[in-house]
């Protein structure tokens, strides 16, 4: 069984794959975000494109529907002046794995050079990357509760560019962690980056068993959990976890586990509020929190756009 | 309230987005359609395309299906040398002012260029055109009752392309004048252009109530109302109509309303055929007419595009 | 009635639409595969693209879905520099000949200038190019049961780059002759190109009536089918027949004409193994003989690129 390091980075170190955060020490994910700085300034050019990718061919292969993701990306991919195809596949057309692969290997045969996989199922981009061509890399852009690596970078990313460094902070990740791909990639990445304390704030039903073993502090009292933080991370409400025993309704979530702005007096004055979008007004979070001055999600996806360019240049550059 | 001619022109008397035929005035339709004649030739080339808007993002932002209408403007925007992002929106997803809001944000933050809405309700790229961000263009790609602007716009260009001068004309536009868009655009259109006399030809459930404020003749009976004319508009029959009580039989509007090769003989001998398509054969024009020399249905297709490419690159040069 | 030949090729003698292998002689068809030769080769490029067909529109026109089919032709439009415009249409939109006619002058008038074709009715990428405008070319991907030319053209392809010459061959076409369309287009190219010997196998009830007729030579016993074979075609078998009572089970279909490790033993020890995918392991072929050292079935895929950038090249050269 290959590591998922020797899977991720090649013999001389380089980014082959972007699967997870885990095994990326704090060189690499600097490394990522300064790329993804030189990205920054094409939102102010005229033409805002840049021909790192000129004649690659991306495949966002989406196994889960997902709109936004796969928009980002093919907005990234196009700016690299990529050719993009778009594929969603069925997810009862590869119910075998062999079927999986059927589809990789064919796709594979026509030169493709790039992966973007989305997928239900935990570890479906590694079990890809694994089993691809030489030639390829595989973006992870989500799989089950597994991962979800480039919004933790870009994520990363937003907080660097309003903190001076990341080891002082206290960051409080709020919501549905238990379910949360966002909330594992984040927590691997804020440790790896020095981040002293990390917080994981949500119902107890919500929060995964022992996990304190990840190096976070689990609060149930959003008040508490809030008290003096650097930077406040939302999680996106699964309103379809409403529907079991998990959680209580809407309403009584928000009570509870809404971030409004008396709430958010708790943390430092300089806080920052995130989140990966769509937001659900009034269930997880205030409009006027969303809105105010704190408040740097619309940051959030620009960042993501170039977060992804600058994941997609890396891998690539390995592949050649 | 900002009104509809400072939000679709700017301080300098630019047109920064494209909503409605209304406010423009008659030099401003000719700048249009003079920059339209310019990719006229675009067909004749070999290479289709120019690089006007290289490395802008345009996005297709469709809250209602219309591969037509889309194709059309993604064509136009490629032939620009623009990137296309093509974007369904369920009507659900946003079903609330303040998501729709949302939806539009996240779009901004990803440093896209101009915006192609269609809606079905009215009024929803001026709204969109309100709140967007500075450096983005709404073109409005039909909504609801209320507006399809650039299809006046093309109509208006086959027009100019067949007859030397605006004033003289008589013009008919028959069919459902009460709930299309098409016909609100084209009278404001005709109107601006001077043209003396705009008929509109409909089964007396079909006319707006008071529809001579407008400044157009109503009539009921097809043969009196195209006496003489210049040009003939035909109305697409919106199929679902039929079903209320508002219409009679396809069968029965087609002997009253259709458009026959008899018919055409009350209008002047070189009267012009036109419709927006796709045309129901049978049942709002014979194919003998659709087919025949007057029509120019088919001429307003390609002009569609060159209409469209024009609006873009005017609208866009306002943002710089 | 214009024959096929005079529609695919222009008076001088230049291929114009490409319909069908049916027409074409040796020559042309190794003329198309010594043009795919070319594009092999940009694989190894770092930019794998061309600029031949740059600016210019290629329309997938697509009456019965096929994702497979589909990006191939879009690949390999992209690689060429062309933009591409999907579009998918429901067959209930042209029921009627006339509106299938309606939709390809509206496309026309837009100013495309290749339509990828794919239709469940028989004739219909004929019928399409006997009407289209002569600055147009149609490429057939498929119609009902009648060709897959494209598919057939690859495969041949495929064969060349294997087997010094195709005169001494003898191939075998394996699985449901009746119903396709890909059979109907082997037997045709391997004809032209001299193949002395070829083999159809099927269950009595999957062989046309007076198959010989087209020259080839029935089996119903696959292992008497395979002996001493140089290539071995299989086809997918369509899984919805075995509803009807035309085929036994998956299982009762494997024992008897599924392509097995034993079997392969029959036939020459350098026979080649081809399908054109997607495969059905464990029903027309076993995972050891599709992974096998004999199966090309993934060298065929990146065929199926380089032979539909060679059709399109020098189709869209006669338009010129």
């Amino acid at each position: 069984m290959i590591s998922v390091r020797d899977l991720q980075l090649d013999e001389q170190g380089r980014l082959r794959h972007f699967l997870t955060v885990e095994g990326l020490n704090s060189e690499w994910l600097h490394r990522i975000m300064d790329t993804a700085e030189t990205f920054g300034s094409v939102r102010e050019r005229q033409v805002k494109k840049v021909p790192l990718l000129r004649g690659k061919t991306v495949v966002n292969l989406f196994f889960e529907t997902s709109t936004r993701t796969r928009t980002t990306f093919e907005l990234a991919a196009k700016r690299l002046s990529a050719d993009v195809l778009n594929i969603n596949v069925a997810v009862s057309a590869t119910a075998k794995g062999e079927t999986l692969l059927d589809t990789i290997r064919n796709l594979e045969a026509m030169s493709v050079d790039m992966f973007v996989v989305r997928h239900a199922g935990s570890g479906a981009a590694h079990f890809i990357a694994r089993h691809v061509a030489p030639h390829i890399s595989v973006i992870n852009a989500g799989d089950g509760r597994h991962a979800h690596p480039t919004q933790a970078l870009l994520d990363m990313f937003t907080i660097r560019r309003h903190k001076p460094e990341f080891g002082p902070l206290k960051v409080a990740i709020v919501g549905d962690i238990l379910h949360s791909r966002v909330a594992r990639s984040q927590i691997h990445a804020l440790k790896a980056l020095g981040v002293t304390e990390v917080r994981v704030v949500a119902p107890r039903t919500l929060l995964p068993v022992a996990v304190e073993s990840l190096g976070v502090k689990p609060f149930c009292d959003l008040d508490r959990g809030l008290e003096d933080v650097d930077v406040i991370i939302m999680l996106r409400l699964q309103k379809e976890r409403m529907e079991g025993a998990l959680l209580p309704s809407e309403r009584e979530y928000y009570r509870c586990y809404g971030l409004t702005s008396k709430r958010l007096a708790k943390a430092k004055p300089d806080v920052l509020v995130m989140h990966p979008g769509p937001i659900n007004r009034g269930v997880e979070i205030s409009s006027a929190v969303a809105d105010g001055r704190h408040s740097v999600i619309l940051e959030q996806v620009g960042h993501g756009i170039a977060i992804r360019m600058a994941v997609m240049v890396l891998a690539m550059r390995s592949g050649q």
